[in-house]
């Protein structure tokens, strides 16, 4: 059989039961952004690790050396933010095929150091090899959260509003623009950041964490539509989403008004946005609002609400059901 | 620049600096087997990281996806080991290429579950991905030891006697017996064994963490000629060796002889034994030979002495000064 049939998350299921037996009662291992594991008496260990590997995550010609050391370090800092953690360091492993030379290493380093100074979270180790043909990195990041405290996916309740950190699918318009290479504009530049550079919400998330009624919480990198489906599941929990209510840039509104390309799809499947998103008691919203716009100067936005039922995604547009197929997004035939 | 005229150590050298300065005082970063972190009152905790590529650090058709999954574990617990440390967990980066079945990524987690439940480190978390063309493993093993006591590379004192706690030699033979396509025979399934089934030497690491007089520790992944002079470089110290008190097996001398390999020269620079290197003060060697023996039912074997001086090896075999070529050990012109 090809793993393809099941898939990342099919094969996980395959070996999952038997390591979760080898686990003692107080440690969090495999099923959310991080691991979570006792550290002291007042902190827990987050740890997750991430793999990027050339021509599958990233082609060579298309992101800069810089871009793609800094973008190493920022997805797994996401995930130590997604569980509203503090990130302390990372660990690199880098497997390099022959034909890269040094200077793209130390470029590639420079953008790994610099943001490793941004967020103070020194490289502790790694691991340096030759590959046959294709640059493959590994980062390990370790961070920490006050003990028993850490948002998990599988907390979501009934009633409660969904909502995100920022503006979705920005990425995904970055990505297309770059493979249709469509001419460069302020508009096409602000997409092709928001794909090369992201940005981990540690600060968002550090003050979500203090919310008692932020329930769930995880990192979007493959879309809401893959994404939100581990939060219903873990919380055995559905979800109705309004896309009217998408967070959505200027500048991929503009872009996807030109090429004719569809907000919504980009912004609910093609990853790698890299906000939080999270599940939050509605009577905790203003408060919420409040303290999160005066620590981070950004608004959290509610797309929809947590209920009863089967961990499923019900898609509306302006009150009317939507189905999501391959083709896109089409009005419900009931 | 080609990354091979600097190599993997010249190109740390040229990051390790500017990560160094971001580094808080009570953490030792880059340049250990392990990164030591504070963790609690009375631990530390010990993370590495170790990559594997396929066709450059295993061959499919020559290593079963048990013994890869096995192994892939058994190198960074190895890690943990040569810092005398407990092993806690680790997590598991997978990308796998198409064409390789799920009944092979079943039995490569069952080798990888095997070795977890025989060392009590469950499966924490980790990535599985595709790649393009290359199986590519990366295994990070979490840790704890004793606040303070981690034993590193940096610690060898003049005087200390060199020592391992193994046959070396074994993994390399069995390498060259499985390049040369040898017939199998007893013999050559014992080194075949050591070379795909590497065990880590937690207990042996245990013992000698008890012990002060053990100065400086590491394991033994590339062969004594390289890992020994990590540890003299880190503490600045010449190191002479004595070629024929090498620690060799049975198997080992015998196809040796057969085949006309010279066993110093695999037992220094072939690598993957994943023994324990250490030096220790010759007053307390008595006592530890006679508590290492009791609780690991294993001697040590003393190799040669650390003395003041340049950071390199002085090898001697039989008194005679020898000196390690690319053409093998030659005696010494003066």
């Amino acid at each position: 059989m090809e793993l393809k049939e099941i898939g990342e998350f099919g094969f996980i299921e395959r070996f999952a039961p038997d390591f979760k037996a080898l686990l003692s009662g107080e440690v969090l291992g495999i099923g959310d952004d991080c691991a979570v594991l006792p550290m002291d008496e007042t902190s827990d260990l987050l740890v997750t690790t991430d793999m990027l590997i050339e021509d599958i995550h990233f082609l060579k010609d298309k992101i800069s050396a810089w871009q793609l050391g800094y973008k190493s370090v920022a997805v797994n800092l996401s995930d130590i933010a997604a569980m509203g953690g503090t990130p302390l360091g990372t660990f690199l492993s880098i497997a390099v095929p022959p034909g890269i030379d040094v200077e793209y290493l130390d470029e590639f380093m420079k953008g790994y150091h610099d943001i490793s100074e941004k967020y103070a979270t020194p490289l502790y180790g790694g691991d340096t090899t030759k590959s046959v043909k294709h640059l493959a990195i590994n980062v390990c990041a370790i961070g920490k959260c006050p003990k028993g405290k850490a948002k998990l996916r599988r907390n979501a309740q009934s009633g409660d509003l969904i909502c995100v950190t920022g503006n979705l699918g920005d990425s995904a318009g970055g990505l297309q623009a770059m493979l249709n290479k469509m001419e460069t504009s302020a508009d096409i530049e602000h997409l092709l950041r928001r794909h090369h550079l992201p940005e981990p919400q540690i600060k968002e998330g550090q003050v979500l964490l203090n919310f008692s009624g932020v329930h769930a919480m995880m990192d979007i990198s493959d879309g809401i539509a893959s994404d939100l489906v581990h939060i219903l599941k873990a919380s055995n929990k559905t979800a109705r989403i309004d896309l009217e209510k998408l967070p959505l840039s200027e500048p991929l509104k503009r872009i996807c008004a030109t090429q004719n390309w569809s907000p919504d799809e980009l912004a609910v499947g093609g990853g790698e946005d890299y906000e939080l998103l999270f599940t939050v008691a509605s009577e905790q919203l203003d408060e919420l609002q409040n303290i999160f716009s005066k620590q981070t100067g950004k608004m959290v936005h509610i797309i929809g609400e947590i209920k009863l039922g089967e961990p499923e995604i019900q898609w509306h547009k302006n009150g009317q059901k939507v189905v999501l197929s391959k083709a896109g997004f089409n009005h419900f035939q009931e």
